[in-house]
């Protein structure tokens, strides 16, 4: 077993270490600036983790971990110019320090690369194991486009429920990460029932993190987020908390929400305030924890299936609980 | 031998069947209309043609055929964007009739379909065969980017050498021929020496048919051409025609050339006639025929060395006369 701090050493050497051709220079720099800027490298660390579960090779499959990472900040970079955001992880976004072309197609072949560093691993595994990873890749790649497309779809919407939130947040987040632990485990030939249960786990986990982003976005602690509190309540993000609060709220509440939504000039620090005092008064954000608490203790449970030693575990539960116990 | 019509119609047939998941509408309804639109089909052409030198059970190849036209088609997409085109094939663009939001989601949601195509038929082929064909799919998107960036780059710059405009259109639009060509090969089997032939058949072909499109712009015939001509003179594109009118023009003509290219404002017809005449007094239109000439002989040479018997290559040799004798 090697532990997490130094699988995400490794993930951070090898991205640096990536060879791009030489030119054009214009169409490359963007895309060692996005990998530059850091990240957390979930998916890479999960993909690892789960391989890790029944191999200690980790570095064989290192080039399909890290194919997800650069997948991942494809869509950062798309996602950031569809929604005209001008600053990601502390730094300006492509769009802003180059040009939109440069965004779009430099992100383009970030997506390309993504798939090719991961189809040049052909010849390292047993074929059918390859065969069912790259099924599992493809499945991944086309749920982050719908999901995105559906987060779009939902913003000139006011009556998106529940459940099409849950879906879009699993198709656009969850997915992901379900993907990275079952792929892992279809590289190291593990059983089919352990892939679908590291799947399922990772799925659930994915879950419990878009909604305790949501919940940061209004209750975290400003100095630890990273971003400004309230950023969702501002553009009338259709989170959990706005759905809810739409739903469970009195007559009159309702009414200033939709009052505040349909504002088109105000003063952010009274929609934030004013929003939030609705959604203390309605208990949104117990809510919403036990919701998160739920999809966690499924995700344990799933865990719990997979046919390897407790003690192996240990790495992955510990990482979903950090990730779950986070502020940033 | 099947005849190129009913590869046409196969193909159009494929493309038209293919199965999209059916929510959500708003991402896939562009893919649809993109797809809708027509155009040659070229390269799904020359990959069943390549093949067909070999087997006959061309349906075996049909998707790694689509997902290159799925591709290609991409690539259209994202270009007009970036270009800012308002129409294609007669039609509105994707941002124009949509969003350029949809226009960048389903545009990448094009690209992850066309390799999603051509990597589930892994289970079809001899693994070493689809491994190679898969490298050569792998090369071929790379050199499309890193083409449209070199074509982006030398907006800017008004000292393109021909030499580095050669290589921008082989990247941008040969590659692709060349590797359609190679790729049908690779799933049939044929030999390395075969692969590689049609390779540089397909690029010399593709090389040619770009010169060709340059001189049309100029010299095409308006009724025939498709769209306005003279579109690249007033957008000072840096093509063949460009780049050698100012290597070759007398100092006269070059400062002449240099200020409609600076000049902000003017009359199109007049800009149009005064660079054409520059063209006709340098000769450029019989410089780019020769050229043109000469990538055609060294196509047919390269297929000259393919090992199957000449009367198969006719199909192959026709279709690529019909190219370079288009108007359009």
């Amino acid at each position: 077993m090697i532990d997490s701090n130094s699988i995400l050493n490794h993930i951070n050497e090898y991205i640096q270490r990536i060879e791009y051709h030489k030119y054009p220079s214009s169409l490359y720099e963007p895309i060692k600036y996005v990998l530059s800027l850091g990240g957390k490298r979930i998916r890479p660390q999960l993909m690892l983790m789960a391989y890790n579960l029944y191999r200690d090779d980790i570095d064989t499959i290192m080039p399909n971990a890290c194919a997800l990472e650069m997948f991942h900040n494809f869509t950062l970079l798309h996602d950031d110019l569809m929604d005209n955001a001008d600053m990601r992880r502390g730094n300006p976004t492509v769009h802003v320090k180059w040009h939109q072309n440069a965004a779009i197609l430099s992100g383009d072949t970030m997506l390309l690369l993504a798939y090719n560093m991961f189809i040049e691993t052909l010849s390292r595994y047993e074929i059918q194991a390859f065969q069912r990873a790259c099924n599992t890749f493809c499945e991944a790649t086309l749920a982050v486009s719908e999901g995105q497309q559906y987060d779009i779809d939902f913003e000139t919407r006011l009556d998106v429920t529940e459940d099409e939130y849950i879906e879009m947040i699993r198709l656009k987040t969850s997915v992901l990460l379900a993907c990275a632990l079952k792929i892992g485990a279809e590289l190291a030939s593990a059983s089919v029932d352990d892939a679908q249960n590291l799947y399922d786990f990772g799925e659930k986990i994915g879950l419990a993190f878009q909604l305790q982003d949501d919940l940061l976005d209004v209750y975290g602690d400003p100095s630890v987020f990273g971003k400004k509190i309230g950023g969702d309540i501002l553009c009338n993000k259709k989170t959990y908390m706005l759905i809810n609060a739409l739903q469970l709220a009195s007559n009159t509440d309702k009414e200033l929400l939709l009052h505040w939504i349909n504002k088109k000039q105000f003063n952010p620090e009274d929609k934030i305030a004013s929003v939030t005092t609705i959604y203390d008064t309605v208990g949104i954000r117990n809510l919403c924890k036990s919701k998160i608490e739920y999809y966690f203790e499924e995700a344990i449970n799933s865990l719990s299936k997979v046919g390897v030693s407790e003690d192996k575990k240990l790495g992955l539960k510990e990482f979903a609980y950090k990730l779950l116990n986070r502020e940033k």
